[in-house]
């Protein structure tokens, strides 16, 4: 029997693209084998591959002045891969730090460029985007990197600032739970395992024109304008995960495409959020206006309570609830696949939680 | 139906192991949820991934002073992963070209070392491998690569020289076709796309000693002593991959390991040269003490008779037997998965063709 499944990620797919991979697992649209059996220069895995793209497409309304690259290594490896591509050695990078994932972009990043923080909300526990009117801007810098949602603290962008610099967004764990508009950005990236599929494939949507900046010292398998120009293909790419990934493309349409996933992520979290905050026994620690639509970090009135919260959760088939050490209580992830039904349970499982404990 | 597929990568999957995938793969183990929707903290991942490991070790006997890792990037990425975790900037490795693997893996060190190729059968179209006696190693070099099986041109090596420096080898397309001694290596790699599961994973196996000369340049996700101390989730690891690499090692350890899998890919070997031998029509173009036990390339005696062989195959199930475009002819790659019938099967239709055509 399936679970209400609230992992941070890998998290929870949609049950009509599992239900359907297994089907065709053995033997794909009468090929007589697994898509992972085929090669990636078979007619009918590149047909695969380039819906999965014009799908991308479609959802997020992607201008032809983008390349759209399937890559391995996850956002760790774009942290290395962003500096490494679009600036010289020594050059300039600004990066606003909301959380863990910020932290470990902006370290990764000094690695090979000048890499600035230049607003941090760090001594408020990352309970809250800086103001944009704080940001330390430098003009002469290349890019302005932020992360869209911080998985762990829960913190998310509810609107992007106007730059004069290109603006690079990680965003790893929103990416498709809401419309945006890409012009606004130089270059998105996003791992999977969130809202898009398995762990191992990587998102890269990237202005053209910062394709060829030169090698540098990146690795050819993580040089967009290598790829780019071998439509993701320059090495064996994840061809089961970019299969997958095509297949929640095509659920999300179904869906009616990214402003109705929003509108239901927006029910979801409101109901979530609505809870808390109406009740005097949970609380949710990060400032209302950047309180994120996909990870909702909260908390008990005692530490002492989380492990029976935690065991009545999992007998009740809620699972993963357990907060991040760093900022302990409980999180429930509820990205695109999590359904209203799982939200409603765990309300459900809340209030009679807290009847009984409050 | 499930066809007989000759592909040379990604590859041929044992069914046994894609059907058992295919059971779990909506909720594995009473879980509630596939394997790649559970965090890679959880303990049941955790189990999956050290059973993975633990297995690998037992069917290589690898020595405890090797690290196993499980990576992403497939071994193009390990093309600069190798140099950059190895070598100090302007270090010396030597390789030995082979065919168009290793000409990659030369190009691509290139960039970060002072990459030598010391011998090469280019000249005679990589139809051999080099006589070690003419190898012109430097005695200074920081490491010995080669590659183990040339996967378009169908050479293996079928001995390792003794070396004094560390020696390297992408295993990628042979790595547990048969026994070998691990502790002969400095370091091996493998994309698991050919005889491991599905494409997106990398195996790498490396002496500890080597683990940490330093990040320099490369990416973390990349460096092998970031990646060790971390049981290969510095960040998320490709969870779907690893578990299903995992079966395939299960699989492996009930076939007999890797002394049964080498006699029954002896046997493999020998019934497909044997006919191509044995015939005037057939051709293989490869030295016969350098032949691939993994890669069969062979020829028609008239490039015209190619499109009608092919096609008779396709229509009797003998799936992606089409040659590399830089070698011509056909290719049969004979991994693991790939069984005894389907070569016997590929035989006879091969004889049926030379007896209508010949």
């Amino acid at each position: 029997m399936r679970v209400h499944n609230f992992s941070a990620g890998p998290a929870s797919l949609p049950l009509a693209v599992l239900e359907r991979a297994q089907r065709e697992f053995t033997d794909y649209a009468g090929s007589g084998m697994s898509v992972m059996e085929m090669s990636h220069r078979s007619s009918i895995f590149v047909e695969i591959a380039a819906r999965a793209e014009a799908n991308c497409r479609t959802l997020l309304s992607i201008p032809d002045d983008y390349a759209v690259l399937f890559l391995q290594g996850g956002a760790t490896a774009q942290f290395a891969a962003v500096p490494q591509n679009l600036l010289p050695d020594g050059g300039k990078a600004d990066y606003v730090n909301t959380g863990s994932w910020s932290t470990k972009a902006i370290k990764e990043a000094a690695r090979y460029v000048d890499a600035r923080e230049v607003a941090s909300s760090k001594a408020s526990n990352f309970d809250r985007i800086p103001p944009v009117a704080d940001w330390a801007l430098r003009p002469d810098a290349g890019y302005l990197h932020v992360c869209s949602n911080e998985t762990i603290g829960g913190v998310q962008f509810q609107e992007f600032p106007a730059t004069d610099v290109p603006l690079v967004v990680d965003m790893s764990s929103d990416i498709m739970s809401r419309p945006i508009d890409v012009s606004r950005f130089a270059l998105i990236y996003a791992g999977a395992q969130k809202n898009l599929g398995p762990a191992g494939l990587t998102l890269v949507i990237v202005r053209r024109d910062l394709l060829d900046r030169g090698l540098g010292s990146v690795p050819s398998v993580l040089h967009y304008g290598t790829q780019a120009a071998a439509d993701s293909m320059s090495n064996t790419p994840p061809t089961y995960a970019w299969y997958l990934v095509g297949l929640v493309f095509e659920w999300l349409l179904e869906q009616g495409g990214l402003a109705a996933i929003a509108e239901r992520n927006e029910r979801k979290a409101q109901l979530l959020y609505g809870l808390i905050d109406g009740s005097n026994f949970y609380r949710a620690p990060v400032q209302v206006e950047a309180r994120s639509r996909m990870n909702v970090p909260f908390t008990l009135p005692d530490p002492e309570l989380d492990a029976a919260f935690l065991a009545g959760a999992d007998a009740a088939g809620l699972k993963n609830l357990k907060g991040h050490r760093s900022v302990g209580g409980m999180r429930a992830s509820i990205y695109n696949a999590v359904g209203e039904d799982a939200v409603a349970a765990l309300c459900d499982y809340m209030q009679d939680f807290e009847r009984d404990h409050g």
